[in-house]
């Protein structure tokens, strides 16, 4: 049988479709997990799923599944592909959506094609991957991965006070099924980019082999509040200088250093915030990442080890608080290794790359062997309206996501 | 005539009573201008001036008056003394109230001591000088020196969104002088030093010759937000980092030269301010203090230097706005010589110093010759409950007034 092709138009509409959905007063795609926004966005989706004669299933924390299985195929473990729907705030259109509607497109083109699988193919849209109003991010595959129970995940108290649990209920998107009900034979997720190589070295698909450890503290440095005017600066325990100077090593150091270890102060604040008081407080949040495990450890001893010489030389109490640690994965190299193939089958350039953003792939790969597709991201911008990816290159990622989902649903 | 003594119980009492005005529920001290608590603390005050005898008198932008003259020489230029009543957000008892208090006990001492002044003696309390909530800072002294038009300062606009004018209305103290409508022959603040000299040098009285110019500015770097784990470190434009260097440039700049310049950055904000986005702005204010002009001139061309320097080599933008920018101010050789001579005659130490904080008395300078009188502050701490002086050292304080009062009273 010749090669089938995905419908470009279909996928196309359908991102842009979905893109609509939440958008706020100021025009803003803003679709946080369990919001009315993500009810619409999943409403939409369990009809697309419907239209396309997949079975619809959902489970406690709200992921949504779409199945297409047979008679004769039903006992086996089902190839998975997917993402995630909901949004950051001020979102763009690729983020998730684009992994949950190529595989919703990957799945309709085959059955369309008369391609008999082996074993059911599904389609897997998960719960508060963003983590915006719910910590933490990722929530919906790590609890499908059993790393986190799901009583305390619906538990969960958000930024505006709601509980998840509650809202999953309001939507009407509170499933019957238990976590992990669905156990996959492979999980591959296709996804932009979210960073500048693809774009910079002119090669249309990423295999990623490996995702990033990530490491995120909040440190609080304690000094003393005093007069900016008649405190010598001899005399001064300064926070918020004290702060200042952990962020210029940390840059520091991951520049100068020949690693892809990358460390971000994101978050600032100084205490009591008054011009002429020098701080007393300054709080921040430290996120190191690194792919070798071992390498994000030294970075991380190295912070500890500044925090504490630091403390000394300028008379500060220093505290740190762990908020988030994921080990760097190693995705399944079979499944990598089909991702080049697949490329060079379609005669697009394809590059191992690692990921430096956490995906519901790297939960997944707990229970299965897993893998990603990447394609490149216009300025390698996310998070943020100016996110793009040219609808050329969305093709030839959903094309191959085809041809890897065709070959592991063959067997 | 032997010379006479304050009643430090009085003096004393009053500092406490006024201290317990303006608690909150917390048990904070916070007593901002024009507030339900700075009006209570201003009806006490005008009690006890018209207890003492006084008659008061309110200006227009509710600085309160309490003179002392009689028919012989109620047509002179009367002797000033003062300073405020408002407090910063969880103030201590003796900033600002102890000028005021110690000003009012003098005038009492010396009108029950038989003293017969060949001048009018007054004591003011000016409004706004902490300027937590409405901006400038000393603004009922500078409104008073002609130095900001009255209808201007009335229609200041508050943190809160409170219109100055209106407070001042709505709490009683829209006085009906015109500003500056009392010219003083003589100026003289008694003040905690707010610093830890006088603490550190075991003298008790500082004769205050200076006080430092003041440069104040905010600073905002603009530079691009980006995923955390995503963008190497090499193709970052880093806002937050951009001003993590300028406030550890300047701090080493100010350590490190043998000048009594000091630098602050007090506040600090960045945004999106999210932990996994590369800061695209930050916000910061620089407080910048000398007693010398040139080498004020001369840290604000250092500042600007550096900023034109890392927008370059960070790729940033950065924009500065002046918030506020006061000259040093020479005080008034004459009375600075009787501050120390009122000392000597009592048998205190004193020292000539420079004063590091803005005061009523830099505005009062401009229309009379004026000079300020400092006490030790216990750990050069200020604006802050845990903000003190003995005893001994108020009483001190204040019997020097007493006398450099007397004195410029007398002709």
């Amino acid at each position: 049988m010749t090669a089938p092709s995905i419908d470009a138009e279909r996928l196309l509409g359908r991102l842009r479709a979905l893109g609509q959905i939440g958008r706020d007063r100021e025009g803003r795609l803003v679709r946080l997990a369990g919001s009315d926004a993500d009810k619409a966005a999943r409403d939409a989706l369990v009809a697309w799923i419907r239209d396309a004669g997949l079975e619809v299933r959902i489970d406690r924390i709200g992921n949504v599944f779409g199945i297409w299985k047979n008679g004769a195929n039903a006992a086996e473990a089902p190839v998975l592909v997917g993402s995630h729907i909901d949004t950051v705030i001020d979102a763009g259109l690729y983020d998730g959506c684009y992994g949950v509607l190529a595989g919703l497109e990957v799945v309709e083109t085959l059955k369309g094609s008369g391609f008999r699988p082996a074993r059911p193919i599904a389609v897997a849209a998960f719960t508060n991957e963003e983590g915006v109003r719910y910590a933490p991010d990722m929530m919906g595959s790590l609890v499908h991965a059993g790393g986190l129970p799901i009583e305390t995940a619906l538990a969960t108290v958000g930024t505006d006070g709601t509980v998840l649990g509650a809202e999953l209920a309001r939507i009407g998107y509170a499933g019957g099924e238990e976590p992990g009900f669905l156990r996959p034979h492979a999980y591959v997720e296709l996804h932009i980019e979210q960073g500048p190589v693809l774009e910079r070295e002119g090669v249309p698909i990423g295999a990623v082999e490996t995702l990033q450890g990530i490491s995120w503290q909040r440190v609080t440095i304690e000094g003393e509040a005093n007069h900016a005017g008649t405190t010598p600066m001899s005399m001064r325990r300064d926070a918020g200088h004290a702060a200042a100077r952990v962020v210029t090593v940390l840059r520091d150091r991951a520049r100068n250093a020949n690693t892809p270890t990358v460390a971000t102060v994101g978050c600032m604040s100084f205490e009591p915030n008054a011009i002429n008081v020098i701080p007393s407080r300054a709080t921040f949040t430290v996120d190191l990442r690194d792919p070798d495990e071992g390498r994000l450890q030294a970075a991380e001893a190295a912070l500890a080890a500044d925090l504490t010489a630091l403390a000394a030389e300028e008379e500060v109490t220093i505290a740190v608080e762990r908020l988030a640690r994921f080990a760097p994965v190693t995705f399944d190299p079979a499944i990598v290794a089909l991702v080049e193939e697949a490329a060079r089958g379609r005669g697009l350039a394809s590059k191992r790359m690692t990921s430096g953003a956490g995906h519901d792939a790297q939960m997944i790969a707990r229970i299965a062997p897993a893998a990603m597709i990447f394609v490149p991201s216009v300025g390698g911008i996310s998070h943020n309206p100016r996110e793009h990816t040219p609808d050329a290159d969305l093709v030839a990622g959903a094309t191959v996501l085809l041809d890897v989902v065709s070959r592991l649903a063959a067997r």
